[in-house]
């Protein structure tokens, strides 16, 4: 019998590796999914911190082709940003990680899964619904917030055992992946103060290489990212390129204020450069080939999904009757979108699509138009308001 | 009897004066509502234009407090861009200017009011509705739609008769007012490229007045502005300074694609500063204010809202309804905000609020909470992922 | 060059076929689509009255299996009621109707098509909207609307030459078509008084036959209704084997204030038995099988849905991609409902499905639960109620 | 110190008493909320019970002016069923029962509330949040949840102290008040069956006195009942006058699968005929009295309304923001509707009101109208389509 253990190396899941094995006197295996933060590097200290720990075996997934597949693609579709202004960075990756630490479980046949989550905050209900719906069957450990262990606790516990512990706390939580990266501490433990620009990880790329303006052509194919700058990329390729990029300008940070699952308010500092530049591209793009009430519904299912998903409800079947919708909505969500990258910010200059309802011959706005005369609009505006003229009437 | 005219002094209403008069043979009278954009030599140049078209009398009203109480303050409250983007700058105008010209007619006893918008846009619906809904008595007259009139004709008109008519046509037409200005023309009429910075009103400043990195804070109580850095300011003032501040940053520009109300696409582009900063901030402190679900509300009807007014519905009792929740919602939005202005750009620092849910000493998000405990928590994520796991289940 | 007609053989529809010959002296065709409502007595009645006025072919098509495939099934997946009452019945044929003529058109090679509506009601914007979209390179001829042509106009004209017109013009208009008939006329003229109830085209059939209560199992797979008391149907003979049990019961009769296109209110009553029992009936096996979530969003996308179809926009594709969602919910919704009939009124007596949601083994409501315990739901109580909490505290 | 218990007189509440006196040695007090149920006989045999197992003091309050004032005036505003059929009964009433158990509990000065819900349900969620947010300074005790006791467990433990504990458990169990009876056991347990007729309360008094048909007149001032029969009535007495007149017909009787707030799907069967007669009666005068968009808004907020207060937040902010915005669409909702009531069923016959938008003497649907003409129909449809058609253009 063993326990799979859901591992990031950071303190909380290092102490598990051995927690785990002398509770429980099973084997435990580590698995890390590789969701866009992990570097060569990263995977090197991740297999020997494993193995140091006494863990029976270590694996890395790689998770950013099922995160493009499973959520981000979507998260373009329906441009969400939560507060109009976040990524759906952590709760997608959440969803990748568990499945993928599952699929992992399954082939080990394993007994029980493991997560290093407190008691505190989102992370422990993504990770527990996702485990409850994938894997209801398996038992579920976790050590931290089931004995409430601090830092201290977890610390120590390591110390007496004899493993390294860094010594000093980073004064940041940062969170990195494919869509961005997180950033808690320090000043967003209140509202007041913004984060000092060289928290951010861009921070020395964009001071090293301060960038001159540059013009970027993005293409989409229903919806989809499909080229930068006419060099047709694999979306991942695509995200990771594009993020380099914004970060030599310093585009996509920012701070937002949101509603936890637990109904606490919580603040983060966030960079992402690769989805605040594609999400404004794709917007506009729709502007030019959907239909007003498109938009209008896509725009109210789109915040609801990204509720959900940050909830850790992505597993609702609303979310996959949700997705058939914006599937079907991006039909003709083809083109290219023009930006503009400047310092700290990226702007629509233009775009162009052979879906485009603006270029389609009919009539120009403003100006005469073949469709209609002046006489089918005057009939249009009488008939236009008269709910609000009755009901103006029957209130005198 | 007499007809009473919505004025600008441009092409198209300098024609209806003498056409009126000759048509109808009675005493026209034009009435100029400044929403914002008129200036004192405005005032008086149009002033003499009126009486050199032969206008029985002109009329100035301000209808910038009109403007702020019936529609900004709601527009700032529901942090309405439309597509993302643009603010509510003409549709709003055209409500006031249209009440404000009747408020003329009825003090006059008119028999007719009458505007110049042509049968191609946005206007001729939203004068046309407010008119039927303010003043269905009255008869509702629009020369150049009904005849279909273009420029070539009502210059021929006017040179025909001995008034001045400017020769060259501005490469754009340009509408200001107090909630930002609005520039069509050249680029707008496609999709694929932007407006020069050069064609921006504010650019002169900007260039002329290179600003370095300002910090703005931003007093707000009940979800309306009051002070600037302290100092208390009424409303209209206060947005008028915001304008001007922001100008020197070039912020708040950009392009928007929309739906206009006859189904066309349309193209503008807006300089903005003070709507953009606003909104921007008075959302940010609405996130440490009120709860998940007002927000989610607030943001969906604040959509719809504004949809509706830039087709011209404002008078539909459902405007009241939302207007009434918009209120309630902002008993608690109160604070300050502080914003950091750079070139291009304006980001919010951070925020404060006497009713900051962020700060109400029950727990920190993502630390140890005297709120609930870790048990606690795993019950709530059990129960919180269960339907997800019927649904599952169901389908197996 | 030929025109084609949308042929009904009332009235104004007749008064068409003699007044386009003569006018645009080109050949006549009429097109009648059974949309359900043409017994074979009607079919051979309409194929004379066409020949006798001159038209140069009739042609009767059937559209009853399209209105399901395009139209009814979606309305029960959505489970769609105007007003919470009335079933879409004449807004979901008159597209039919558009398309079928449209296909008769094509064949024909024709220069026009032709429809009978006046300017004052529904079915002119969704003839009008459905076939600018489906045939705008056709001529659109409505000869009623274009002269005001009243009743006792085209009555003149078919009298002067010498065709036959029915003198008493009846007290009621009717529509009946697979989804139900429409009355209006007399009490629906104003609000205060119902229908007699010998106005109801099924009144003959359930007083000669005053039916005992009667116990009804419907079928259904993915959203569509399959059998009646195990009896496999397909879904056109289906409904109207249901409508003619419903009819013995009176069932399915009501009156209904409603929001005209043009703005105005009005008022129609109705005969529905299917409708109103499949939608019933569909409704309470989605409470089995459908989460939270998947109910909530339904029923706002449907009502819209309804909303758009009622306006004659069913061809906006915003209605592609609810029909998208709707078709993705549908996948668990099968299922036995098992329906009480009596006099008057349908009730749901019970219903199971395979995919129950209920009798998913996990727990039952208001008993002991194997899922959670009370320390689970202690938990989940205390973090549901914090926002709430968080928002009193704040406002103290 | 004191503790105060909400007492129904049932079996766990009827444990409590002792329990909490024995386990905290405190003066345990007894607090019934009457919200529509309590007869004189049943608040005698409160009052006897509360002694009998040793309470030091019995309260009984009248919560019924404020279920109406706090909540029933909402439902009605708002139409509110659940799932279409089901009336907020129980959900509405707990809220109620909080507050005033509170109301004592401050009066008496007590250090703690209790109730005995158990872990399963409904009702331990909506008095946990409505205590945490009333009374978060009290302690919370709910001993049946805490300790998992079982019926069995709670009759032991009374038989051991020698009170009289009732030997035959009902079948079904019953919650009546003021907005209906709602009714749990035996065949609510799944779904395939109904509730016998003479399981429902009001089953005598129908087979008592066969009613032929009845005509009732209600009157509505702003969205509120307040006449029957042109008899002016406050509201509770008219709705209890109601409930007796509906009861005769067997109005208002069903069945409802919902979703519970733990997530489980739950049965109940009800009898409401009040509800059922002044929501069906009240949304018909909004048809004739609101515009198309304030029913369309009100009713997808009202949806939202009821699943809260189902779920017990009713005291989350945004249901005073939505109460703002009932409150301000029912202006005009004033008028008569004449209902017909039958074996089993209620039917609007027809309405009235000063305020109808049908009867404002600018047109009849259908006819012709003076408010526009054949052309201004035409250049509306024109328009009207114009979206659509586009979207089809760049699809080919």
């Amino acid at each position: 019998m063993s326990i799979v253990l859901a591992f990031s190396g950071g303190l909380d899941t290092s102490f598990c590796v051995p927690y785990l094995r002398e509770t429980y006197q099973e084997a435990v295996y580590t698995v890390t999914v590789n969701t866009g933060g992990v570097t060569a590097a990263d995977a090197a200290r991740l297999q020997a911190r494993s193995a140091e720990l006494g863990a029976a075996g270590h694996y890395l997934v790689d998770g950013r082709s099922l995160l493009f597949e499973e959520h981000l693609r979507y998260l373009i579709m329906g441009n969400v940003l939560r507060g109009g202004v976040y990524p759906l960075c952590v709760g997608s990756e959440r969803v990748v990680q568990a499945r993928m630490t599952v699929a992992v479980a399954r082939d080990l046949d394993a007994r029980a899964v493991a997560h290093g989550s407190t008691g505190a905050g989102n992370d422990q209900v993504r990770f527990d619904v996702a485990l409850q719906f994938l894997a209801n069957d398996l038992d579920l450990i976790t050590p931290i917030r089931e004995h409430r262990l601090t830092r201290a606790d977890t610390t120590a516990f390591l110390k007496k055992r004899g493993y390294d512990v860094p010594t000093a706390t980073t004064k940041y939580s940062i969170n990195t992946g494919l869509w961005g990266t997180t950033i808690g501490g320090a000043e967003t433990l209140s509202t007041r103060r913004p984060l000092p620009e060289a928290a951010y990880p861009g921070a020395a790329q964009s001071a090293a290489n301060p960038a001159p303006n540059q013009h970027v052509k993005l293409s989409f194919a229903h919806g989809i990212p499909v080229a930068i700058g006419d060099k047709p990329m694999d979306p991942v390729p695509l995200i990771e390129a594009l993020n380099d990029i914004g970060m030599h300008f310093g585009i996509g940070r920012g701070n937002h204020v949101g509603d936890t699952i637990l109904g606490l308010k919580g603040r983060v500092a966030f960079e992402a450069p690769a989805p605040i530049i594609l999400i404004d591209a794709h917007r506009e793009l729709e502007k030019l080939t959907l239909t007003k009430w498109q938009r209008y519904q896509k725009d109210r299912l789109a915040d609801f999904y990204g509720m959900l998903l940050h909830e850790g409800q992505h597993f609702d079947p609303v979310m996959r009757d949700i997705e058939a919708f914006l599937l079907s909505s991006q039909e003709v969500v083809t083109g290219n979108v023009y930006m503009q990258l400047q310092d700290g910010r990226a702007t629509v200059e233009g775009c162009e699509s052979p879906h485009s309802m603006f270029d389609a011959d009919v009539a120009t706005y403003g100006e005469e138009s073949a469709f209609w005369d002046g006489r089918d609009a005057r009939g249009f505006c009488r008939i236009a308001g008269l709910q609000a003229y009755l009901a103006h009437k029957i209130r005198q």
